[in-house]
């Protein structure tokens, strides 16, 4: 078999030129005389891969000099308590509830403080994302506004920046980071596990404000003190290289394509053609509503059970693959991450209505 | 350039067979019709990645059916304060202080409970292990004896398995897990951060027995839950795929080549090999003590600091890389994992002794 249209919602697809770099660089990086895998975190080779994706990943996000862009383990997931575990300490926080990845952020939050869910979707399967300022007001001295901007099981997504007042911004951008262009002084913390936008699993982007990041308690141990991973330069203890070396090269490839608004654009083509074929028959139905709709995950039904995984087998068996919805809400999803091909979306635009023609 | 004699400490030399399976699967993982870094970890083909990479390591540890075979984020520096989280609750623990890695893992435990260090290396650069037993009797109630069974800094080795009577015995295995057969029912817990004799840097293995598992604390943050990872198979989060993939790889390798005595008997030759050609001449100092020395880490010196970088620099000019001594101790350093080639340690050699000819 040859690599096939992959929609999966992460690990999901890269640049194939990417994977082709990555494949030299396996073998000997960078004409160091060693192979990305087996090259010392310390030395020159790598240092200038780290300072490189440090500095591209600064520029593209928007934060360069105002933040510290970090490397660091453990997913998204470990972000969920190593965040208020650093800044809540018995204070409160507000988390806006708009899917499942949410919802276990602000769960893990409640170990350490007092945690306002001033809005949420939960009640119709997280169907949509709230208007701006739908939440109304932070209650007095909340430390930070949590929220998902991109919700990758729901298939929802937030088309703007909510305004924080008084309180820091923090994003969990994990499923949409670099897939527009970004004003990244809105953001007190950034954070993102690579596997959806930026590389392969096992390192995760943290961007955070350096004047949040001096609040932070560091009386916590010491893998989960931002401030000595800052000072270290992502290199308190040995990060996950190979990782960091393809978040480099998917930020080369942004850069040399030019750049976010051009990804963009191509975001917002391919996510039109998918929705615009749904929308278009009687046969298949969004789980989103408009408005809240992400540009990276579709999800949709045939409203049958049966359908959807006839669906999926005939898809699979056409050389589509990775359609399946996420096991707890089922149905269908397409995730059209910044590397999905035009050739995939129009395979999957084709197969569409093959599928409705053939059985619906 | 090509590739060179690799020494580095970590990440370090991997079998060329198992970095070209790497590259090909880079494009496209057995036949799935995705590459390797952009396959759902949920899907069959990384599921049976990762069902195999699990039943190999409990094979060659020894642990098939008495303990979870896990892989975690966060390297070993996660372990440090993970494990005393779990398991140290206001007790007891005994540390061995055999290194720079054993230290600190004892200053991450202090946050949770007593820690006992019964036995030092420290006043003198940690250039031995101790005897059995040396240590004396465990406290009352102790919960467990932590040991570094390789000290990659200072390159000193436990060549047997401590006795923890009463209490679990857990083992930083990081830089010398799998080079001789070990008898896994030993130990409550091993861990080892994988780039050093496994794989790339991204992921830490953790073998832990059950009916310690059993009484792991789990009021923490779910990340941090043993029981937590054990029920979910290593999928509670987006485990690191790549590198698991290329860990069950050398286990492969391992296990193809005859096991865990053969890859024994060429570390002990290797090793041997080098020490021989340090002790038979008159111009370098081995930095351990021998009965202590580490087979995995050669650590040396020519007893000047210029002549040590000269060392440096014309071995790095005739192909031989890696071979600094660790920033915090200086000198020379040699690391002979299980993938170090016989003709990278007869270059070595030769090297040792053309340098001592031409600068002795």
């Amino acid at each position: 078999m040859s690599r096939l249209h992959n929609f999966s919602a992460g690990p999901a697809v890269l640049p194939e030129s990417v994977v082709e770099q990555t494949r030299d660089a396996l073998w000997e990086l960078d004409g160091c005389g060693q192979g990305l895998m087996e090259t010392s975190h310390r030395g020159k080779a790598f240092d200038a891969v780290i300072v490189r994706a440090r500095e591209r990943l600064a520029r593209l996000l928007g934060v360069e000099g105002t933040h510290e862009v970090l490397f660091l383990h453990g997913g998204a997931r470990t972000q969920f308590f190593m965040i208020p575990l650093a800044f809540l300490g018995g204070g409160r926080a507000t988390y806006l509830d708009t899917g499942t990845w949410a919802a276990q952020a602000a769960d893990e939050a409640r170990r350490y403080g007092t945690v306002d869910v001033a809005w949420s979707s939960q009640l119709t399967t997280w169907d949509a994302v709230p208007e701006p300022g739908a939440w109304g007001p932070l209650p007095e001295g909340t430390r930070y506004l949590h929220y998902t901007s991109n919700n990758t099981v729901a298939g929802s997504e937030f088309s703007y920046v909510p305004d924080s007042g008084e309180a820091w911004l923090v994003c969990d951008a994990s499923s949409n980071i670099l897939s527009r262009p970004v004003d990244g002084s809105r953001f007190g913390l950034i954070y993102a596990g690579a596997q959806k936008n930026l590389g392969p699993s096992g390192v995760t982007i943290v961007a955070i404000h350096k004047e949040l990041l001096a609040q932070a308690n560091t009386d916590v141990p010491k893998m989960l003190q931002y401030p000595l991973h800052a000072k270290k330069g992502s290199m308190y203890n040995t990060p996950a290289t190979l990782p960091i070396f393809v978040v480099e090269r998917v930020c080369a490839w942004i850069e040399d394509q030019g750049g976010l608004s051009v990804v963009d654009a191509r975001n917002q083509r391919q996510a039109d053609a998918v929705y615009g074929a749904l929308e278009g028959s009687g046969f298949y139905r969004c789980l989103v509503k408009p408005g809240s709709r992400s540009r990276m995950n579709v999800t949709f039904t045939t409203g049958s059970d049966e359908l959807d995984a006839l669906f999926v087998a005939e898809a699979t068996e056409a050389g589509l693959l990775g359609l399946k919805g996420h096991r707890s809400v089922g149905g269908l999803r397409a995730s059209l991450y910044n590397a999905q091909t035009d050739a995939a979306v129009e395979a999957l635009v084709a197969f569409l209505g093959d599928f409705e023609a053939r059985r619906g």
